[in-house]
């Protein structure tokens, strides 16, 4: 949907700042600079094989004074060898100065100071896997913008890299406006619901690498919300999310109340559905999303908008949803034809195609269909464009 | 790959115990009771437009008497209508008694004590959402064995659901043996490498739903690993992971000193690469995984093998990674054909097809090909299957 592509470089949100981290809170963060290998990989010449290490004369012999002195893994001590001498080795050990070659010891015959080899030791490699063969002294293991993963924390061990540097985390509070919340664990009122909204969206910033904050419930007077969005402009947050207050209805003063506080609207509404009642633009520094109330509409703005501008704010380069064709298992009406909708969808994948369908009323999306308008049934077989609700920080 | 599910029926993990947390905190948890709402959605009759709700006569009128009561959302107050009755209502405001319908306030002309409807008025559906429309009373909400997710928390809330039966996490211990591991933070040295390991299975760990808790490093000796074995089976760990010493020196007393530890051996080898240094088996009611000390086999061994126990031991029902078929974008070379393996790889998406290529050495997988044996060579554009990297705890 080039819609919210065009919102999200209008907003260019910009990563926040920078901290450093010990390398094992380090798992799903954005590196902020380019990480390097301080020591190489391996970083000594290393026997990948347990055998003996040779030194050869100009032609390998068959025949070897064998030393006393092992090369197990963890030695530090080392030897030097001199030509027709050998020593046992170990995978991982240090191989002894001037040896040429390790044999794996499935050929070799050890007899007290002789070592003899099979014909076939003859043909192998040298088994000696030398200094930065895998990863060289000050080659970039992560580049500046990409996640931490597993693999890399391994990595980032083995290279000597302790302390990383990452982006801070956005701090993100959300507030549901509306007089008719009542709290969990108080006796429900007809007339009145529990307030849910902010459960779901401490699960999302948190899925998005986020610090979320529940800064409660806000009654639907414009000087309480006035108030609150002049509190935000001098705050601290990165991002703030409300929750309902922004219908049609004239209880729904939050349009009003944020331009009050010096609010700079970018959008008040998106041409799409669920879009049409949502608010972005910024109080001060702090990007501000009031979305409506409901939950069917939170979860897609949040997954379309809302966690791209939380990734950018980390500095994640990748930070587009994936996009993928998928064909539709069965047809699917639409409520509306005359705007773009975006609809919670199910993979599933057969035939090295991938499907996909309608997720039920209270199911959970892995994908949003992108929906274009002009069509108010979209039919089985026929290709829609997805987006993957999956979190880059989920492996 | 058979032998990988094989393998998870023979160790067959059963969940581990239960626990209650609030609903805050629920997220990414698996439930352990099927959990139903505690009240119906919505809980009372109640306006989806903002408009005028009326009491019909036999038949719809243009005009009806309005009365000052509104029925905002929020307010627990309610009125009766008579019939020729109509009152101000807005979404979600409590549907007053008496009231057929609600007319949505666009076809409606307030004046003093008396409403107009248009024509237009006349076709509307009601406007009404009764009580338990959406979600039923005592219907389940999440059923045990299932994650539970961002809607999945919204919607327990509205059903007055704040304090969720779940399983505990499992705690997972993991150790690395060898004498050839420094600290970061020490100085490097020859022979000597920075343990890496942990760092990683933290991660992973953390990924599945587990409690990850590092045991440090363990010599290379027998006793000390036979009393370590010991130790495990007294403790309270659900499952433990080393890695390193299970290859075929003569240092690597592994298996030996978990046999002598009254471990229970599962199998020491898998016929399948990696796996081939893969000791699984049971200490006491802990089952443990010895793995080889190289990050390139750990992480394919974690994916397939250890995060299912992971899963099953959480109590989630569908703990079998998602397998799908992809095409190859190029050739993919193989060390080996005589033994099955899994090849780490990368998922792309193009024409409706998922694509895979064999990722790069330093690089993170999304996927494992399951390539059998008998090949030394898969060919561009041919067909393979790939189990997605993906956790369940992802979205």
């Amino acid at each position: 949907m080039n819609l919210l592509d065009i919102l999200h470089s209008e907003l260019n949100p910009v990563p926040v700042s920078q901290e450093i981290v010990p390398l094992i809170e380090a798992g799903g963060r954005v590196v902020s600079e380019d990480i390097r290998a301080r020591i190489p990989l391996p970083s000594y010449d290393q026997s990948s094989r347990d055998g003996f290490a040779l030194a050869s004369l100009s032609e390998m012999g068959a025949s070897y004074r064998l030393l006393e002195f092992e090369a197990f893994a963890g030695n530090s001590e080392t030897i030097s060898l001199r030509a027709g001498e050998a020593c046992a080795v170990m995978t991982g050990g240090l191989i002894p100065l001037g040896a040429s070659r390790v044999v794996p010891k499935e050929h070799c015959a050890p007899m007290a100071d002789t070592l003899q080899l099979d014909l076939a030791a003859m043909g192998l490699p040298p088994f000696i896997q030398r200094v930065g063969e895998e990863v060289g002294l000050h080659e970039i293991i992560i580049k500046r913008g990409e996640l931490v993963q597993a693999e890399d924390l391994g990595l980032l061990a083995s290279t000597g890299n302790g302390q990383i540097p990452v982006y801070r985390r956005p701090r993100v509070g959300f507030f549901a406006t509306g007089t008719e919340l009542l709290e969990l664990g108080q006796a429900p009122v007809a007339g009145m619901k529990f307030a849910s909204n902010h459960y779901m969206l401490a699960e999302l910033c948190s899925l998005y690498g986020s610090e979320g904050h529940n800064m409660g419930r806000v009654s639907d007077r414009g000087e309480v919300l006035t108030k609150l969005f002049s509190e935000i402009v001098e705050g601290d947050l990165d991002l703030v999310i409300s929750t309902g207050g922004m219908g049609p209805g004239r209880y729904d003063l939050l349009e009003e109340s944020f331009v009050a506080a010096g609010g700079r609207l970018v959008v008040n509404s998106l041409p799409m559905l669920p879009g049409r009642s949502t608010l972005v633009g910024w109080l001060g520094t702090t990007l501000f999303y009031g979305l409506p109330g409901t939950p069917r509409a939170i979860r897609p703005l949040f997954t379309e908008l809302i966690s791209r501008s939380l990734l950018a704010m980390q500095g994640l380069l990748e930070n587009a949803p994936v996009q993928i064709e998928a064909r539709l298992i069965r047809d699917c009406r639409l409520r509306r034809a005359d705007v773009p909708s975006l609809q919670g969808g199910k993979l599933s994948y057969q035939d090295g195609r991938v499907w996909v369908e309608r997720v039920a009323r209270t199911g959970s999306p892995d994908c949003f269909m992108l929906v274009p308008a002009g069509s108010d049934c979209l039919e089985a077989n026929s290709s829609v464009r997805v987006h993957l609700t999956r979190s880059p920080f989920s492996r």
